[in-house]
């Protein structure tokens, strides 16, 4: 097989010391492929996780990106959907085994081939082949498969948009799937990269959407976004008020928690859906509390690639966009560290020229 | 309030010695009550677990049963639904707030009410008065708001449907929500008076039923009972075979347990369901697994008095009956050695006529 250089950024193992400038392979685009130039990728919470090794299933060196927005450069002899020219996403996953129930269902972030499907960055969720490894949107180009590829509309800023990929369709799949609309009660927890697109998409799907959040400060924020109401979880007062009020709640808190401080929120028959967290919660699920008003805890990874189009024509016609900070690939280390101490608002994006005008 | 006395059998401290025979008070039925005079009553491993203190809301002395079968003796002046003679029923409920948003909707069992529904033992779920409680169906009368009365049927045998009031009552209803039936694949995790139940209903309402259980002993039981097969939850291999089978899983185990192990059967979009567990899990819920299909982890509690008379209603139609062994009330400590044993197969009735014939 054809393959070429490209210049990335990347973690060379788990004792992690912040990412750094490394030279990765690519091959050329086969058949069904598209070759893109990378001009923007967003900074997912995903990245530190994964670069950090924190779900013991990292091969090195990692190079991480999964919110891609870039220019069709090249495209194999069979692509039908793009051409040259074409600004094109790509989000989470790059393949998927296509012939299990979730696939022939259009379903592929369900997937239950025997790798489940193929991540952006770190290939295979369940390794079967260690030598196997797929680099992400950190770097200068990729090559991707056409019907992993997304349409960006024109009507998108593609400076900002990059974040659709991965933090808007990860919270519009749920709540498109429990049927968020007018006349519901919707609570946001967590008001990051996810839980901010959260409120923006719920609010346009025409529920009354509070946010609930740790940080007193982020109440001005997410009233802009659209929060109807914002709640301190810090505030037990305020959370016993709100016991019992929510249709449907989603949180997007990226590690462990108590859920069951959450369960308490929702309605009798309302659903408590999870989409941040990849392990256990911090303590066990209460029964008692579930059960007493018949209310569900679920879970949610990402979304297919139909709804990923559907998100971004979404976006585009409701005028949604992430709040994003434009950063260079130089200054990666510090977003990360800025990041996990919950200071950005809301969301890093790489602007890939940086790498490329490096000598 | 004209009162009057009956004899019951309860346990009057939390010191478990098992229980011993009692006098208690009960009043008149007022205008809108039945009087009923006490024929059988089942043996729910809630009353096991209630008399016990297991929940820490018990008051003392407590009269256990809310499976209750008997024959109307008396009515309130406005009682409309019933007259004497009848052959009726009451269950875990004998009455609710009747204005929340659950009991305006007939979900009683959801009630919102500041005391949440009145059990029709140890009184209040959520007790605000201390000195006010409730003595359930091991006494010998009992006297019930019309409203939270049942029906029996006549082609029900009345000497064993009992535990339909609670036992079916708890698995009928979230067999219903979830919408159970035809081409489906549903799990019935735990073969007691609840799963026997679970799996005569899921039969009937046209699903493919598994039974999982720890009880080798239990397979020909179950297959009789109509299981179309049995799994062994101990035999590692089959549950590893079984993973992402399950449409609807029901478990009815009474105790804390790990519910990853069953999260892991559901299909993609499954729902897992405990009806026999108040109170936490052993283990906190993993949202790799729930949220990798998008599984969704839910509790139901009873059901409520429109769906138990539809249940009612259900058995007699399709000939299902709990398979009981009758015993006197002279040997409910017994039986209960033998349900914490998992002896029984698979509910006891008491035939309250050994109450009554006492000197």
């Amino acid at each position: 097989m054809d393959v070429f250089k490209t210049k990335a950024y990347g973690a060379t193992n788990s004792i992690f010391n912040g990412l750094s400038e490394m030279e990765i392979e690519r091959h050329a685009p086969k058949a069904d492929e598209v070759h893109i130039d990378i001009l923007y990728c967003g900074v997912c919470h995903s990245d530190l996780h994964q670069v950090k090794n924190d779900w013991h299933n990292t091969i090195y060196p990692c190079v991480p990106g999964h919110e891609i927005i870039g220019r069709v450069i090249e495209v194999g002899s069979s692509v039908s959907k793009f051409q040259v020219g074409d600004v094109v996403g790509v989000g989470c996953m790059i393949d998927s085994c296509g012939t299990c129930p979730a696939c022939q269902e259009q379903e592929e972030n369900y997937c239950e081939g025997p790798v489940s499907w193929t991540a952006t960055y770190n290939g295979y969720m369940k390794p079967q082949n260690k030598d196997f490894n797929t680099f992400g949107g950190y770097s200068t180009n990729i090559v991707v498969k056409e019907s992993f590829v997304l349409r960006i509309p024109e009507a998108l800023d593609i400076k900002a948009a990059a974040p659709i990929l991965c933090a808007g369709i990860t919270t519009y799949s749920p709540l498109k799937y429990w049927q968020v609309g007018p006349g519901q009660s919707v609570a946001v927890v967590g008001l990051g990269g996810l839980g901010h697109m959260a409120v923006q998409l719920a609010r346009a799907l025409g529920a009354t959407v509070t946010a609930i959040t740790t940080t007193k400060e982020k109440q001005a924020a997410a009233e802009k976004l659209g929060a109807h109401e914002v709640l301190l979880s810090t505030d037990a007062d305020a959370m016993k008020a709100h016991e019992l009020k929510f249709d449907f709640i989603l949180i997007t808190i990226p590690d462990a928690f108590d859920v069951n401080e959450y369960v308490k929120l929702a309605k009798r028959n309302g659903v408590i859906t999870t989409v941040g967290l990849i392990g256990p919660y911090k303590a066990p699920l209460n029964n008692q509390e579930v059960a007493m008003h018949r209310r569900s805890v679920s879970g949610s990874i990402i979304g297919s690639i139909a709804e990923t189009q559907e998100v971004l024509e979404f976006c585009a016609q409701h005028q949604i966009l992430p709040e994003v900070e434009m950063i260079n690939i130089q200054d990666i280390n510090k977003a990360y560290d800025k990041m996990q101490d919950e200071e950005v608002r809301f969301r890093y994006v790489i602007d890939m020229e940086s790498l490329k005008q490096e000598a």
